[in-house]
Protein backbone atom coordinates (compact mmCIF):
# COMPACT_ATOMS: atom_id res chain seq x y z
CA UNK A 1 0.00 0.00 0.00
CA UNK A 2 2.92 2.30 -1.00
CA UNK A 3 2.47 5.64 -2.49
CA UNK A 4 5.70 5.10 -4.40
CA UNK A 5 4.32 3.30 -7.59
CA UNK A 6 6.27 1.68 -10.33
CA UNK A 7 8.67 3.23 -12.28
CA UNK A 8 7.01 4.25 -15.69
CA UNK A 9 10.40 4.51 -17.60
CA UNK A 10 12.91 2.42 -15.65
CA UNK A 11 15.14 2.70 -18.62
CA UNK A 12 15.61 6.36 -17.41
CA UNK A 13 17.94 4.35 -14.52
CA UNK A 14 20.08 3.01 -17.54
CA UNK A 15 20.96 6.39 -19.11
CA UNK A 16 22.50 7.57 -16.02
CA UNK A 17 26.38 6.40 -16.14
CA UNK A 18 28.72 6.37 -13.62
CA UNK A 19 32.25 6.99 -14.74
CA UNK A 20 35.17 6.60 -12.62
CA UNK A 21 38.52 8.29 -13.42
CA UNK A 22 42.10 6.73 -12.49
CA UNK A 23 40.39 4.56 -9.43
CA UNK A 24 43.69 3.51 -7.48
CA UNK A 25 41.61 1.20 -4.66
CA UNK A 26 39.31 -1.61 -6.23
CA UNK A 27 37.50 -1.78 -3.39
CA UNK A 28 36.11 1.86 -4.33
CA UNK A 29 35.08 0.44 -7.05
CA UNK A 30 32.82 -2.30 -5.61
CA UNK A 31 31.30 -0.29 -2.99
CA UNK A 32 30.33 2.44 -6.23
CA UNK A 33 28.76 -0.78 -7.80
CA UNK A 34 26.85 -1.60 -5.22
CA UNK A 35 25.60 2.13 -4.09
CA UNK A 36 24.47 2.26 -8.19
CA UNK A 37 22.37 -0.94 -7.61
CA UNK A 38 20.90 -0.25 -4.44
CA UNK A 39 19.49 3.31 -6.28
CA UNK A 40 18.48 1.13 -9.64
CA UNK A 41 21.65 1.92 -11.64
CA UNK A 42 23.81 -0.31 -13.83
CA UNK A 43 25.58 1.30 -16.10
CA UNK A 44 29.47 1.71 -14.67
CA UNK A 45 32.34 3.23 -16.59
CA UNK A 46 35.81 3.09 -15.61
CA UNK A 47 38.48 5.27 -16.87
CA UNK A 48 42.08 3.61 -16.75
CA UNK A 49 41.49 2.13 -13.23
CA UNK A 50 44.74 1.44 -11.58
CA UNK A 51 43.86 -2.47 -10.16
CA UNK A 52 40.45 -3.68 -12.36
CA UNK A 53 39.22 -6.41 -12.41
CA UNK A 54 40.18 -7.06 -8.84
CA UNK A 55 38.82 -9.67 -5.73
CA UNK A 56 38.70 -6.73 -3.32
CA UNK A 57 36.16 -4.95 -5.82
CA UNK A 58 34.07 -7.96 -5.97
CA UNK A 59 34.03 -8.07 -2.36
CA UNK A 60 33.02 -5.07 -1.75
CA UNK A 61 30.47 -5.05 -4.38
CA UNK A 62 28.44 -7.85 -2.51
CA UNK A 63 24.97 -8.53 -4.51
CA UNK A 64 26.59 -6.18 -7.08
CA UNK A 65 29.01 -8.12 -8.92
CA UNK A 66 27.44 -8.24 -12.20
CA UNK A 67 27.72 -4.19 -12.17
CA UNK A 68 31.61 -5.15 -12.35
CA UNK A 69 30.73 -7.82 -15.31
CA UNK A 70 29.10 -5.34 -17.49
CA UNK A 71 31.80 -2.34 -16.41
CA UNK A 72 32.59 -1.04 -19.40
CA UNK A 73 37.01 -0.08 -19.29
CA UNK A 74 37.93 2.89 -21.24
CA UNK A 75 41.20 4.66 -21.95
CA UNK A 76 40.20 8.52 -21.94
CA UNK A 77 37.27 9.95 -20.35
CA UNK A 78 36.12 11.41 -23.86
CA UNK A 79 35.61 7.76 -24.66
CA UNK A 80 33.42 7.61 -21.28
CA UNK A 81 31.29 10.12 -22.03
CA UNK A 82 31.48 10.49 -25.95
CA UNK A 83 27.07 10.11 -26.63
CA UNK A 84 26.26 11.65 -23.31
CA UNK A 85 24.27 14.88 -23.19
CA UNK A 86 24.71 15.97 -20.12
CA UNK A 87 27.54 15.23 -17.77
CA UNK A 88 28.06 16.73 -14.56
CA UNK A 89 31.80 16.35 -12.78
CA UNK A 90 32.26 15.84 -9.09
CA UNK A 91 33.90 19.21 -7.65
CA UNK A 92 35.51 20.34 -4.83
CA UNK A 93 34.14 23.66 -5.34
CA UNK A 94 37.35 25.69 -5.42
CA UNK A 95 38.46 26.31 -9.07
CA UNK A 96 39.73 29.44 -10.26
CA UNK A 97 36.78 29.88 -12.64
CA UNK A 98 33.46 28.93 -11.37
CA UNK A 99 31.36 26.61 -13.60
CA UNK A 100 27.73 26.32 -12.78
CA UNK A 101 27.08 24.51 -9.66
CA UNK A 102 25.08 22.37 -8.59
CA UNK A 103 23.59 20.67 -5.00
CA UNK A 104 23.19 17.12 -4.99
CA UNK A 105 19.22 17.85 -4.83
CA UNK A 106 19.45 20.10 -8.12
CA UNK A 107 21.53 17.28 -9.87
CA UNK A 108 19.11 14.43 -9.33
CA UNK A 109 16.22 16.62 -10.77
CA UNK A 110 18.08 17.50 -13.69
CA UNK A 111 19.50 14.42 -14.06
CA UNK A 112 16.07 12.97 -13.71
CA UNK A 113 14.59 15.48 -16.38
CA UNK A 114 17.21 14.59 -18.80
CA UNK A 115 17.37 10.73 -18.42
CA UNK A 116 14.07 10.80 -19.78
CA UNK A 117 15.49 11.78 -23.30
CA UNK A 118 19.33 11.12 -23.41
CA UNK A 119 22.45 9.81 -21.83
CA UNK A 120 24.09 11.00 -18.87
CA UNK A 121 27.05 10.49 -16.94
CA UNK A 122 27.90 11.45 -13.57
CA UNK A 123 31.79 11.93 -13.30
CA UNK A 124 34.13 11.02 -10.27
CA UNK A 125 37.67 11.52 -9.98
CA UNK A 126 40.63 10.19 -8.15
CA UNK A 127 40.91 9.20 -4.58
CA UNK A 128 44.02 11.81 -3.42
CA UNK A 129 43.33 14.96 -5.73
CA UNK A 130 39.42 14.25 -7.42
CA UNK A 131 39.08 15.66 -11.10
CA UNK A 132 41.65 17.62 -13.28
CA UNK A 133 40.65 21.30 -14.59
CA UNK A 134 40.64 19.43 -17.76
CA UNK A 135 38.09 16.94 -17.15
CA UNK A 136 36.00 19.44 -15.00
CA UNK A 137 36.25 21.61 -17.83
CA UNK A 138 34.44 18.72 -20.68
CA UNK A 139 31.57 18.97 -17.90
CA UNK A 140 27.93 21.06 -18.49
CA UNK A 141 27.51 21.26 -14.84
CA UNK A 142 29.23 20.40 -11.52
CA UNK A 143 27.90 19.34 -8.12
CA UNK A 144 28.90 19.46 -4.85
CA UNK A 145 28.05 18.13 -2.03
CA UNK A 146 28.00 20.52 0.63
CA UNK A 147 30.55 19.22 3.70
CA UNK A 148 31.94 20.12 6.51
CA UNK A 149 34.71 22.57 5.41
CA UNK A 150 36.72 21.00 8.29
CA UNK A 151 37.09 17.68 6.48
CA UNK A 152 35.13 17.68 2.97
CA UNK A 153 37.13 14.57 1.24
CA UNK A 154 34.21 12.45 0.60
CA UNK A 155 34.94 8.77 0.14
CA UNK A 156 34.24 8.26 -3.83
CA UNK A 157 31.49 5.47 -2.72
CA UNK A 158 30.16 7.36 -0.24
CA UNK A 159 29.76 10.50 -2.96
CA UNK A 160 28.17 7.95 -5.65
CA UNK A 161 25.48 6.84 -3.24
CA UNK A 162 24.42 10.39 -2.24
CA UNK A 163 24.70 11.36 -5.85
CA UNK A 164 22.72 7.90 -6.71
CA UNK A 165 20.35 8.57 -4.14
CA UNK A 166 19.35 12.13 -5.10
CA UNK A 167 18.82 10.68 -8.41
CA UNK A 168 16.06 8.69 -7.24
CA UNK A 169 14.53 10.05 -5.03
CA UNK A 170 14.12 12.88 -8.05
CA UNK A 171 12.50 10.28 -9.69
CA UNK A 172 10.37 8.43 -7.29
CA UNK A 173 9.10 12.33 -6.75
CA UNK A 174 8.44 12.80 -10.05
CA UNK A 175 6.41 9.73 -10.82
CA UNK A 176 4.37 10.11 -7.07
CA UNK A 177 4.02 14.31 -8.17
CA UNK A 178 5.39 15.27 -4.87
CA UNK A 179 8.06 14.61 -2.87
CA UNK A 180 8.67 10.97 -1.59
CA UNK A 181 6.21 10.18 1.19
CA UNK A 182 5.48 6.70 2.74
CA UNK A 183 2.30 5.69 3.55
CA UNK A 184 1.87 2.03 4.24
CA UNK A 185 0.03 2.04 7.56
CA UNK A 186 -2.13 -1.07 7.85
CA UNK A 187 -5.26 0.54 9.05
CA UNK A 188 -7.26 3.78 8.61
CA UNK A 189 -6.80 6.81 10.52
CA UNK A 190 -9.77 7.28 12.92
CA UNK A 191 -12.37 9.58 11.83
CA UNK A 192 -13.54 12.48 14.29
CA UNK A 193 -16.66 11.03 14.74
CA UNK A 194 -15.08 7.70 16.36
CA UNK A 195 -12.25 10.29 18.25
CA UNK A 196 -15.32 12.38 19.60
CA UNK A 197 -17.11 9.19 20.91
CA UNK A 198 -13.74 8.09 22.60
CA UNK A 199 -13.12 11.07 24.58
CA UNK A 200 -16.81 10.94 26.04
CA UNK A 201 -16.26 7.43 27.06
CA UNK A 202 -12.71 8.71 28.08
CA UNK A 203 -14.02 11.08 30.26
CA UNK A 204 -17.44 9.04 31.30
CA UNK A 205 -14.92 6.64 32.97
CA UNK A 206 -12.74 9.44 34.20
CA UNK A 207 -15.45 10.77 36.22
CA UNK A 208 -16.24 7.35 37.54
CA UNK A 209 -13.06 6.86 38.58
CA UNK A 210 -13.00 10.03 40.38
CA UNK A 211 -10.01 11.09 38.48
CA UNK A 212 -11.84 13.97 37.28
CA UNK A 213 -14.36 15.56 38.91
CA UNK A 214 -18.05 15.35 37.07
CA UNK A 215 -18.60 17.76 34.68
CA UNK A 216 -15.32 19.77 35.49
CA UNK A 217 -12.38 18.37 33.64
CA UNK A 218 -9.88 20.82 33.74
CA UNK A 219 -7.63 20.92 31.80
CA UNK A 220 -7.12 16.94 31.88
CA UNK A 221 -9.46 16.19 28.83
CA UNK A 222 -7.64 18.73 27.06
CA UNK A 223 -4.02 17.65 27.08
CA UNK A 224 -5.47 13.68 26.82
CA UNK A 225 -7.44 15.09 23.34
CA UNK A 226 -3.62 16.44 22.68
CA UNK A 227 -2.15 13.91 23.38
CA UNK A 228 -4.36 11.35 20.85
CA UNK A 229 -4.90 13.88 18.70
CA UNK A 230 -1.32 14.36 17.88
CA UNK A 231 -1.16 10.22 18.19
CA UNK A 232 -2.82 9.67 14.27
CA UNK A 233 -5.00 7.13 16.13
CA UNK A 234 -5.53 4.40 13.96
CA UNK A 235 -9.18 2.40 13.55
CA UNK A 236 -7.74 -0.46 15.13
CA UNK A 237 -6.11 1.41 17.74
CA UNK A 238 -9.02 2.94 18.94
CA UNK A 239 -10.63 0.08 19.13
CA UNK A 240 -8.70 -1.32 21.03
CA UNK A 241 -8.61 1.73 23.72
CA UNK A 242 -12.23 1.77 23.67
CA UNK A 243 -12.06 -1.73 24.90
CA UNK A 244 -10.06 -0.96 27.81
CA UNK A 245 -12.57 1.54 28.81
CA UNK A 246 -15.55 -1.15 28.39
CA UNK A 247 -13.89 -3.43 30.26
CA UNK A 248 -12.64 -0.57 33.21
CA UNK A 249 -16.16 0.26 33.28
CA UNK A 250 -17.90 -3.14 33.36
CA UNK A 251 -15.25 -3.80 36.57
CA UNK A 252 -16.68 -0.81 38.01
CA UNK A 253 -20.42 -1.88 37.17
CA UNK A 254 -20.13 -5.13 38.34
CA UNK A 255 -17.79 -4.26 42.23
CA UNK A 256 -20.48 -1.77 42.69
CA UNK A 257 -23.05 -3.96 41.76
CA UNK A 258 -21.55 -6.46 44.50
CA UNK A 259 -20.90 -3.67 46.93
CA UNK A 260 -24.53 -3.19 46.72
CA UNK A 261 -25.52 -6.59 47.10
CA UNK A 262 -22.89 -6.68 50.21
CA UNK A 263 -24.83 -3.72 51.47
CA UNK A 264 -28.27 -4.91 51.05
CA UNK A 265 -26.95 -8.20 52.66
CA UNK A 266 -25.79 -6.99 55.70
CA UNK A 267 -28.77 -5.01 55.88
CA UNK A 268 -30.81 -7.85 56.28
CA UNK B 1 30.61 34.35 -1.57
CA UNK B 2 28.54 31.20 -1.10
CA UNK B 3 24.85 31.93 0.59
CA UNK B 4 25.51 28.91 2.66
CA UNK B 5 26.00 30.84 5.73
CA UNK B 6 28.38 29.76 8.94
CA UNK B 7 25.86 26.99 11.20
CA UNK B 8 24.26 29.39 13.45
CA UNK B 9 23.92 26.31 15.91
CA UNK B 10 27.52 24.10 16.05
CA UNK B 11 25.90 22.65 18.74
CA UNK B 12 23.00 20.76 16.42
CA UNK B 13 25.30 18.49 15.25
CA UNK B 14 26.74 17.25 18.45
CA UNK B 15 23.35 16.79 19.65
CA UNK B 16 22.72 13.75 16.88
CA UNK B 17 24.43 10.14 17.43
CA UNK B 18 25.06 7.74 15.02
CA UNK B 19 24.30 3.96 17.22
CA UNK B 20 25.60 0.95 15.28
CA UNK B 21 24.60 -2.09 17.05
CA UNK B 22 26.46 -5.35 16.62
CA UNK B 23 28.32 -4.29 13.69
CA UNK B 24 30.89 -7.40 12.20
CA UNK B 25 33.35 -5.90 10.24
CA UNK B 26 35.20 -2.83 11.45
CA UNK B 27 36.20 -1.63 8.06
CA UNK B 28 32.26 -0.10 8.54
CA UNK B 29 32.98 1.57 11.69
CA UNK B 30 35.90 3.55 10.10
CA UNK B 31 33.37 4.35 7.16
CA UNK B 32 30.37 5.46 9.00
CA UNK B 33 33.27 7.73 11.31
CA UNK B 34 34.25 8.92 7.98
CA UNK B 35 30.71 10.15 6.44
CA UNK B 36 29.50 11.58 9.80
CA UNK B 37 32.63 13.71 10.36
CA UNK B 38 32.46 14.62 6.21
CA UNK B 39 28.56 15.80 7.27
CA UNK B 40 29.75 17.68 10.59
CA UNK B 41 28.42 15.06 13.33
CA UNK B 42 31.32 13.91 15.65
CA UNK B 43 29.08 11.44 18.56
CA UNK B 44 29.51 7.97 17.65
CA UNK B 45 27.89 5.20 20.24
CA UNK B 46 28.95 1.47 19.33
CA UNK B 47 26.72 -1.37 20.72
CA UNK B 48 28.90 -4.45 21.44
CA UNK B 49 31.20 -3.95 18.40
CA UNK B 50 32.30 -7.33 17.23
CA UNK B 51 36.27 -5.93 16.74
CA UNK B 52 37.07 -2.85 18.34
CA UNK B 53 39.58 -0.66 18.37
CA UNK B 54 40.89 -2.09 15.14
CA UNK B 55 43.31 -1.03 12.29
CA UNK B 56 40.95 -1.56 9.50
CA UNK B 57 38.54 1.09 10.87
CA UNK B 58 41.19 3.34 11.26
CA UNK B 59 42.46 3.04 7.67
CA UNK B 60 38.71 3.52 6.71
CA UNK B 61 37.97 6.44 8.85
CA UNK B 62 41.37 8.30 7.05
CA UNK B 63 40.87 11.73 8.70
CA UNK B 64 38.02 10.70 11.16
CA UNK B 65 40.24 8.62 13.36
CA UNK B 66 39.62 11.24 15.91
CA UNK B 67 35.26 9.94 15.83
CA UNK B 68 37.35 6.40 16.76
CA UNK B 69 38.96 7.67 19.50
CA UNK B 70 35.93 9.58 21.33
CA UNK B 71 33.54 6.20 20.11
CA UNK B 72 31.75 5.22 23.22
CA UNK B 73 31.57 1.61 23.60
CA UNK B 74 28.24 0.46 25.71
CA UNK B 75 26.79 -3.69 26.13
CA UNK B 76 23.07 -2.37 25.32
CA UNK B 77 21.23 -0.51 23.16
CA UNK B 78 19.34 1.06 25.77
CA UNK B 79 22.78 2.70 27.78
CA UNK B 80 23.75 4.13 23.87
CA UNK B 81 20.34 5.95 23.94
CA UNK B 82 18.76 6.79 27.39
CA UNK B 83 18.70 10.21 27.17
CA UNK B 84 18.11 10.75 24.19
CA UNK B 85 14.44 12.39 23.48
CA UNK B 86 13.96 11.44 19.72
CA UNK B 87 15.36 7.95 18.57
CA UNK B 88 15.30 6.92 14.78
CA UNK B 89 15.61 3.54 14.08
CA UNK B 90 17.12 2.60 10.40
CA UNK B 91 14.30 -0.13 9.17
CA UNK B 92 13.65 -2.20 6.30
CA UNK B 93 10.05 -1.58 6.09
CA UNK B 94 8.53 -4.72 5.90
CA UNK B 95 7.46 -5.11 10.23
CA UNK B 96 4.68 -6.86 10.97
CA UNK B 97 3.49 -4.00 13.19
CA UNK B 98 3.92 -0.51 10.73
CA UNK B 99 5.90 2.15 13.04
CA UNK B 100 5.42 5.80 11.89
CA UNK B 101 8.11 5.86 8.90
CA UNK B 102 10.04 8.81 7.91
CA UNK B 103 11.89 8.96 4.37
CA UNK B 104 15.55 10.16 4.87
CA UNK B 105 14.33 13.77 3.96
CA UNK B 106 11.38 13.68 6.35
CA UNK B 107 14.36 12.60 8.66
CA UNK B 108 16.56 15.06 8.27
CA UNK B 109 14.07 18.03 8.96
CA UNK B 110 12.57 15.98 12.71
CA UNK B 111 16.39 15.80 13.56
CA UNK B 112 17.43 19.19 12.92
CA UNK B 113 14.36 20.75 14.28
CA UNK B 114 14.42 18.67 17.36
CA UNK B 115 18.77 18.54 18.07
CA UNK B 116 18.27 22.56 18.25
CA UNK B 117 16.53 21.32 21.87
CA UNK B 118 17.58 17.78 22.80
CA UNK B 119 19.48 14.66 22.20
CA UNK B 120 18.54 12.58 19.00
CA UNK B 121 20.16 8.91 17.96
CA UNK B 122 19.90 6.95 14.78
CA UNK B 123 20.45 3.96 15.09
CA UNK B 124 22.04 1.16 12.59
CA UNK B 125 21.44 -2.17 12.68
CA UNK B 126 24.03 -5.77 11.99
CA UNK B 127 25.01 -5.78 8.65
CA UNK B 128 23.31 -9.14 7.63
CA UNK B 129 19.37 -8.81 9.87
CA UNK B 130 19.89 -5.21 10.40
CA UNK B 131 18.19 -4.55 14.15
CA UNK B 132 15.37 -6.78 15.83
CA UNK B 133 12.22 -6.47 16.38
CA UNK B 134 12.79 -5.38 19.95
CA UNK B 135 15.19 -2.56 19.06
CA UNK B 136 12.70 -1.05 16.86
CA UNK B 137 10.20 -1.22 19.21
CA UNK B 138 12.26 1.17 21.16
CA UNK B 139 12.45 4.07 18.52
CA UNK B 140 9.95 6.85 18.01
CA UNK B 141 10.56 6.65 14.34
CA UNK B 142 11.81 4.50 12.04
CA UNK B 143 14.02 5.62 8.76
CA UNK B 144 14.05 3.59 5.45
CA UNK B 145 15.83 4.80 2.64
CA UNK B 146 13.88 4.06 -0.31
CA UNK B 147 16.28 1.68 -2.42
CA UNK B 148 16.29 -0.83 -5.45
CA UNK B 149 13.55 -3.31 -4.24
CA UNK B 150 15.55 -5.58 -6.28
CA UNK B 151 19.11 -5.23 -4.36
CA UNK B 152 18.01 -2.91 -1.09
CA UNK B 153 20.86 -3.86 1.26
CA UNK B 154 23.01 -0.78 1.56
CA UNK B 155 25.84 -1.19 3.12
CA UNK B 156 26.17 0.27 6.79
CA UNK B 157 28.14 3.81 6.07
CA UNK B 158 26.90 4.70 2.92
CA UNK B 159 23.59 4.61 4.73
CA UNK B 160 25.60 6.47 7.70
CA UNK B 161 26.07 8.50 4.91
CA UNK B 162 22.67 9.30 3.46
CA UNK B 163 21.05 9.91 6.45
CA UNK B 164 24.16 12.32 7.57
CA UNK B 165 23.57 14.03 4.33
CA UNK B 166 20.06 14.84 4.53
CA UNK B 167 20.50 16.15 8.09
CA UNK B 168 23.02 18.72 7.12
CA UNK B 169 21.10 19.47 4.20
CA UNK B 170 18.10 20.20 6.55
CA UNK B 171 20.51 22.37 8.83
CA UNK B 172 21.69 24.80 5.82
CA UNK B 173 18.39 24.88 4.79
CA UNK B 174 17.01 26.06 7.77
CA UNK B 175 20.49 28.67 8.00
CA UNK B 176 19.43 30.30 4.25
CA UNK B 177 16.22 29.99 5.11
CA UNK B 178 15.08 27.90 1.26
CA UNK B 179 16.47 25.04 -0.25
CA UNK B 180 20.29 24.92 -0.33
CA UNK B 181 21.63 26.62 -3.44
CA UNK B 182 25.21 27.66 -4.19
CA UNK B 183 25.93 31.31 -5.54
CA UNK B 184 29.11 31.87 -6.05
CA UNK B 185 29.50 33.21 -9.43
CA UNK B 186 32.81 35.72 -9.45
CA UNK B 187 31.13 38.12 -11.79
CA UNK B 188 27.64 39.90 -11.77
CA UNK B 189 25.33 38.61 -14.72
CA UNK B 190 25.23 41.63 -18.12
CA UNK B 191 22.33 43.55 -17.70
CA UNK B 192 20.01 44.41 -20.41
CA UNK B 193 21.14 47.46 -21.64
CA UNK B 194 24.57 45.43 -21.95
CA UNK B 195 22.81 42.74 -24.22
CA UNK B 196 20.85 44.62 -26.26
CA UNK B 197 24.04 46.33 -27.42
CA UNK B 198 25.88 43.06 -27.87
CA UNK B 199 22.88 41.95 -30.02
CA UNK B 200 23.67 44.78 -32.03
CA UNK B 201 27.10 44.49 -32.04
CA UNK B 202 27.04 40.97 -33.34
CA UNK B 203 24.11 41.62 -35.94
CA UNK B 204 26.33 44.38 -37.50
CA UNK B 205 29.36 42.49 -37.92
CA UNK B 206 27.55 39.28 -38.81
CA UNK B 207 26.23 41.45 -42.28
CA UNK B 208 29.45 42.55 -42.71
CA UNK B 209 30.38 38.92 -42.89
CA UNK B 210 27.56 38.50 -45.01
CA UNK B 211 26.52 35.97 -43.03
CA UNK B 212 22.88 37.96 -42.27
CA UNK B 213 21.37 39.36 -45.24
CA UNK B 214 21.72 43.38 -44.17
CA UNK B 215 18.73 44.13 -42.76
CA UNK B 216 17.04 40.95 -42.47
CA UNK B 217 18.20 38.74 -39.82
CA UNK B 218 15.62 36.06 -40.30
CA UNK B 219 15.18 33.73 -37.64
CA UNK B 220 19.45 33.58 -36.77
CA UNK B 221 19.00 36.75 -34.72
CA UNK B 222 16.60 34.80 -32.83
CA UNK B 223 18.21 32.36 -32.13
CA UNK B 224 21.61 33.97 -31.12
CA UNK B 225 19.45 35.91 -28.81
CA UNK B 226 18.28 32.84 -27.12
CA UNK B 227 21.18 30.91 -26.72
CA UNK B 228 22.97 33.94 -25.32
CA UNK B 229 19.83 35.14 -23.14
CA UNK B 230 19.59 30.95 -21.84
CA UNK B 231 23.20 31.12 -20.69
CA UNK B 232 22.78 34.40 -18.55
CA UNK B 233 26.10 35.94 -19.95
CA UNK B 234 28.08 37.71 -16.98
CA UNK B 235 29.80 40.57 -17.59
CA UNK B 236 33.21 39.76 -17.88
CA UNK B 237 31.78 36.64 -20.63
CA UNK B 238 30.12 40.35 -21.99
CA UNK B 239 33.35 42.05 -22.85
CA UNK B 240 35.03 39.12 -24.13
CA UNK B 241 32.49 38.09 -26.70
CA UNK B 242 32.39 42.07 -27.72
CA UNK B 243 36.08 41.63 -27.83
CA UNK B 244 36.21 39.24 -30.20
CA UNK B 245 33.45 40.92 -32.58
CA UNK B 246 35.39 44.14 -32.50
CA UNK B 247 38.70 42.50 -33.06
CA UNK B 248 36.59 40.83 -36.47
CA UNK B 249 35.39 44.22 -37.14
CA UNK B 250 38.91 45.46 -36.67
CA UNK B 251 39.87 42.65 -39.33
CA UNK B 252 37.64 43.43 -41.88
CA UNK B 253 38.02 47.27 -41.62
CA UNK B 254 41.62 47.09 -42.08
CA UNK B 255 41.64 43.86 -44.77
CA UNK B 256 39.16 45.65 -46.76
CA UNK B 257 41.30 49.19 -46.15
CA UNK B 258 43.97 46.97 -47.34
CA UNK B 259 42.29 45.31 -50.40
CA UNK B 260 41.42 48.69 -51.56
CA UNK B 261 44.75 49.96 -51.85
CA UNK B 262 45.90 47.13 -53.55
CA UNK B 263 43.09 47.92 -56.03
CA UNK B 264 44.14 51.75 -56.05
CA UNK B 265 47.95 50.42 -56.64
CA UNK B 266 47.04 47.71 -59.18
CA UNK B 267 44.47 51.30 -61.00
CA UNK B 268 47.92 53.32 -60.42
Amino acid sequence: MSTVKPNNDPDCFNRVRIVLVNTTHPGNIGAAARAMKNMGLSQLYLVEPKEFPSETAVWRAAGAAELLDSAIVVNTLDEAISECRLVVGTSARERRIPWPLLTPREFGDRAYFESQQHDVAVVFGREDRGLTNEELHKCNYHVHIPANPEYSALNIATAVQVLCYEYRMSVLAAEQGGPVHFDDWDQPPADNKMLEAYYHHLQETLERLSFLEPGNPRQTMTRLRRLYNRTRLDVMELNILRGVLTAMQNYIFHTEKKLENLDNSSEK
